[in-house]
């Protein structure tokens, strides 16, 4: 039996904490692009512009499929311009519930590996020459595909 | 500029590790169905019948989509049966390479919550008694959605 879908009452808008934690890299289709302040790990997030979404369950077929490509899109962003060993994908919430992915970028070099990265090291924010530069990067690439 | 697909020499078949670590629920339209063996959690995995597929841009886009429902179906199967707080969706792999989807049902009172249940603590086993009705609890749900 579906559960009963949440009805906001107000729009859309991103969590305080996603925007505090992020730097916007581009608005898709159905998501804003953003990039997580972690010079860590290229570590992208994708917030879905519809109100009151938690889980995957609240989006529509139509979202989840549209979503589901934007993630595509995202692994492939990362895979050309930084070539990683492994991709990491991930909606979890615990914390921020509302919805939103994570599409990060692994190797076998960085601070968490092999274990998934939260909560293994403490975020360190990129320099603001390397952010400019890793953004316009993203967003070029992105023109690209 | 996309990477080119992996081309299997050998048809798919599930990782061991993933086979030793889980029990098979249903076979779905592109994926096996399993419930991992760790009673601390409700803990669904995804494993796309797709030879040497990593990432989800190994699939093609309409694996992806059939992939995206086959999430949502074990998300409301969740959400029907143990009512959690919230769900966990993941695909990481840095262990098991195989392309494989977590769906984990989160409690407050869980023994990792809120933070992410990977190498948090140890797998509990089902009894054998539980496993079985958990297992039959879960084919029963899906044959009614």
């Amino acid at each position: 039996m579906p559960r009963r879908k949440q009805q906001p009452s107000e729009p859309h808008a991103m969590h305080p904490q996603l925007a505090a934690d992020s730097h916007p890299v581009a608005a898709l289709a159905l998501c804003d692009l953003q990039l997580m302040d972690d010079d860590n790990y290229p570590w992208l997030v994708l917030v879905p512009r519809v109100a009151g979404a938690r889980e995957l369950t609240d989006l529509d077929p139509a979202q989840r499929a549209t979503l589901m490509e934007e993630i595509a899109r995202c692994e492939q962003l990362l895979l050309d311009v930084v070539q990683p060993h492994k991709l990491n994908v991930a909606a979890l919430g615990n914390l921020v519930p509302q919805l939103h992915v994570h599409v990060i970028a692994r190797f076998e070099h960085d601070p968490a590996w092999p274990a998934p990265v939260w909560g293994r090291v403490a975020a360190r924010p990129y320099a603001p020459e390397a952010l400019v530069a890793r953004v316009r990067e993203l967003q070029a690439a992105l023109l690209q595909d």
